[in-house]
């Protein structure tokens, strides 16, 4: 399996490296033979919005061969929303009939400006509501909100949902269980 | 406020990122004047578990005029440990009667070694248990184990309750919710 993060200048720390960790860890726990995950990005490293700049894995022509793609969230979304270039390479990249697809926060901006929740229900970051809605998407007030394919999720802990809805569709409830196991507070 | 997260090669991901991004938000925010968190290590850059390699931005030194030093977790900690020369530079700059001094997961390992957590309770990584409990700890199951300025944590994810601990104590409650909720899942 192939895992995509998109990444840009101005992402959200958590957003990014929660899942990051969890999402790694069926590879570093060998639950399952041949799974990567890649910080994919339109330049060779990004900086956060705490400052901090990391090396990207992949360029934007590692979202077309992925098997899913989590999209990032954090200010600079607002910049990708703008960019008729960037936008049109990841319309082309892209594929929900396949792929499974999953923002977190402000992320879901961009799968609505992509046309990828036309129809269905989603959930953004409280301060990104308004702006989701007035792109047509019905807004609902919840961690996770997951469709077939496409999932959407808000507030920086319920990237821990975002992981688990994407290791059950790509590996299974056990794998999922596991890595949930690892991270889990003691004595919880 | 200086706050040092301790890093090292083989650091585990979520554990330093999780604090990075939640303590981080003080500033960010605007919450308080004069705070800065800063990546602390023994060279210009740490690789984690997960292959990601990150910048450092304060050599060990910066851990003598910290105000708070949370001590990460990972297989790097083992090498830590038989390390005569750094574990004699930290335990020339922590101080335990001025600091806030915490860890995460295997973390509190390098605090026993250093003597820190003589006489105290507290929680490590469940694999870690035997290995504390042998340096004479009396180890404890549950998240967040904290005595008046030292707290140990335990399971990746309590990584946001030790972000509290030091919120509360270097800032306020009031700031430690604002951080909080955050990062809280969407309608929780």
């Amino acid at each position: 399996m192939k895992l995509a993060i998109l990444v840009f200048d101005r992402f959200t720390d958590l957003d990014v490296f929660l899942p990051w960790d969890l999402l790694n860890r069926v590879a570093r726990f060998r639950l399952l033979p041949d799974w990567e995950v890649k910080l994919v990005g339109t330049s060779a490293h990004h900086t956060s919005e705490n400052g901090l700049t990391i090396p990207m894995s992949a360029g934007l022509d590692y979202l077309g061969e992925a098997d899913a793609v989590l999209i990032e969230s954090g200010p600079g979304v607002q910049t990708l929303l703008r960019d008729e270039a960037i936008l049109a390479r990841l319309h082309s990249l892209l594929d929900p009939g396949r792929q499974l697809i999953g923002s977190i926060c402000s992320g879901a901006l961009l799968l609505a400006k992509l046309g990828l929740l036309d129809g269905l229900t989603a959930t953004t970051y409280p301060t990104r509501v308004k702006q989701l809605a007035a792109m047509g998407i019905e807004v609902v007030e919840a961690p996770l909100v997951a469709h077939e394919r496409i999932a959407t999720a808000a507030g920086c802990l319920a990237a821990v949902d975002l992981s688990r809805w994407f290791l059950e569709g790509l590996a299974s409830k056990e794998v999922a269980e596991q890595v949930m196991a690892s991270v889990r507070p003691n004595g919880m």
